[in-house]
């Protein structure tokens, strides 16, 4: 007997058949005596319907109060699933975040969760209910509201796993698992049936959209394998992605897979006076602008100067370069340019570790094709490049193809 | 400088655009000195909108997992509405009925409020922000969610207004308070400014729609002011009613208004041998069907008999007659009959207590019209009668006019 932790996304629980198939899939779980807790988000199409209600009075309003709308999404979903399942003849009972309780910190909207009290939730599964909770929600000390932001859902699941220390965290989506990359681009990619936690987390943050980012770095920090399965196959013996410690994982393959990212721009300021603190000269008013930024590069230029790229996401570009050339004339750079028509590719694997050569693998095929690499960017196992957008669909091929991934 | 405790429904906060009259309105009292607390229902639509997607999954299902979902009604509005009020420059701050909290039994969708905690909420009015507190709900000891029934948000307020020692419990409606009766009816029917909360209570269970019978009760029994208002005035010096202390009153009308409902069946049990405990007899197997008896008569017949009369909401006659026939042949009863198109036609006012021969007035004006009594029903301060429902408009109007209300 296992105790295993469900996540269903807002698609799986759409309308209120899909609510009742979703139940028959739990009730499925718990019958083969598994302890089964359930996290919901949003009915699709909801969380937009509530947000433009708040749009319509208030777009740039207090975040508390957003909160306490937005929240009542996972709210509804949760009462009708375990109305479901009572129909099914499950015990079931749903809990707010608030109920739980999940306390986070007082970032609305972008709460990060500090504590899961699981006393109750371990009384009711002892009386052998199933327990659905509304994902994406908690309450910080003084019980005010919380959300932890789009797809927080994923990390509520994660965490409420950890807490309960459940043998596994399933995450149903419409896809049934992780790939060696997009099908879209490559139609031959292969599926992924174990990859490395280290692994997903490049895959997640170089593009790949099954997972939550946040959930996979909580899910890493404390080592719960989550299971990635599609909430449309009907036989839960199907394909899956088991995301899960390296150790567990026999397989060491060089490169697991191809990230890809479209929608980046490149900023380069060339010739700025080399001195200490002068990257968060640079910086710092981006950051300030509140723009993310990605992969930073610094070289070392001629006569004591330095040169300086990173990228940003596009939409983020023209502010970007505004702010970054005001910034150079302050420090007597000699150019500030940029280029908003680029895009990222990753290769990624643990096997990288111990096999040198890959980059090198790998910038050779793209040199072959004649794909000129503007910006590299590495860690222990991905190696990213910046490229011309116009070359991706080449470049994710070429690579794919490079490093065998159809067969893996 | 009042506290005031103000109630918007669901129609007074039906779009984002009356959200933002409320919250006009909430500003200029607000802006009067006053400290304001506004309970709201959910947009209008909404609970229904929810009922839609239970039943479409469970109707009979679990009445705690019902309240959590249509809980989120009123969770939607108290933050579009603070949102509203913060967009207008006002610092207001959302309450769900279990964040103030809103203490209640675990009668899970007619649940009754056992206490109010104010001190977050006495903090908060201090601090200068205006309250806005979801209607409808609660939490009970065990922090499960549940609701009051329908109409419960008129009870919220009450409650609220009780606890906080409000000066007035405004109830904004669409209508600009109670009428001498259904203006529908009688076209000259008058506005009532002012009247006792015995009389409203009355008027109230009599069939006048504007208040909820609980609400009522609640202020009557802890001697709250209600006032009704009509949120479409766009003036707060236009027309309401004070539903306030009898003391407080000067003007004591011997009749204040007329009140009927269209909607009821008379069923008659007669030759019933006459012993103690027969009324329960009959009257229990009702009960246990759970259909509600609204006016009961028992009269003394002959050889040792008795006769015996009520009345119940048209929908449950034939239940009700089937329950009562079943009764009578147990008893030995000579006869079981009924109606079903009966009407109710009542006048109140606190006046008849030391007025005489209010009752022989009232049943001489209906007899010069031709039009028969078949119950009659009185209490200190209200007469009804039982009469064919194709007479109710004439009743109405006769008696309108017999006590001259619309010169009052």
């Amino acid at each position: 007997m296992a105790l295993i932790v469900q996540k269903y996304g807002g698609t799986s629980v759409g309308t209120p058949e899909r609510i009742k198939a979703v139940a028959e899939r739990v009730i499925r779980w718990k019958s083969k005596g598994n302890d089964v807790v359930v996290v919901v988000s949003a009915m699709s199409g909801e969380t937009n319907r509530l947000i433009g209600l708040i749009n319509a009075i208030s777009p740039s309003g207090s975040a508390r109060e957003k909160d306490v709308i937005v929240s009542t999404g996972e709210q509804v979903t949760i009462g009708l699933l375990s109305l479901a399942l009572q129909e099914q003849g499950c015990d079931a009972k749903s809990y707010t975040g608030g109920q739980v309780k999940v306390l986070t910190d007082n970032s609305h909207s972008k709460a990060r969760i500090e504590s899961i009290d699981d006393s109750a939730i371990r009384d009711d599964l002892a009386a052998g209910k199933v327990i659905v909770v509304a994902g994406f929600q908690g309450v910080d000390e003084q019980g005010n509201i919380t959300t932890l932001g789009r797809g927080g859902s994923d990390t509520t699941a994660v965490a409420l796993a950890v807490a309960l220390k459940a043998d596994e965290c399933q995450i149903y989506t419409d896809v049934d698992g992780v790939y060696t990359t997009d099908p879209r681009v490559v139609p031959n990619a292969s599926h992924i049936p174990k990859l490395s936690l280290e692994e997903m987390l490049e895959m997640a943050s170089q593009g790949s959209k099954v997972l939550q980012i946040r959930a996979v770095e909580f899910a890493h920090k404390y080592d719960m394998p989550i299971r990635v399965l599609s909430s449309f196959d009907k036989d839960e013996n199907c394909k899956s992605t088991l995301v899960t410690r390296e150790e567990d994982i026999m397989e060491k393959v060089i490169v697991r897979g191809v990230a890809f990212n479209r929608d980046e721009a490149q900023l380069t300021i060339t010739g700025v006076p080399d001195e200490p603190g002068v990257a968060h000269k640079i910086l710092g008013p981006i950051s300030d602008a509140n723009i993310e930024v990605d992969m930073i590069v610094q070289n070392v230029g001629s006569d004591n100067t330095t040169d300086f790229t990173f990228t940003v996401h596009r939409n983020e570009y023209d502010k970007a370069k505004e702010i970054l050339c005001e910034t150079g004339n302050k420090l007597g750079a000699r150019e500030c340019s940029g280029d908003n028509k680029m895009a990222k590719v990753s290769i990624v694997g643990v096997g990288m570790r111990s096999h040198a050569g890959v980059a090198a693998t790998m910038f050779g095929a793209l040199a072959k094709e004649g794909i000129n690499i503007r910006m590299i960017s590495t860690s222990e196992i991905k190696v990213a490049v910046v490229i011309d957008e116009k070359y991706l669909e080449l470049a994710v091929r070429t690579l794919h193809d490079e490093f065998d991934l159809d067969k893996s």
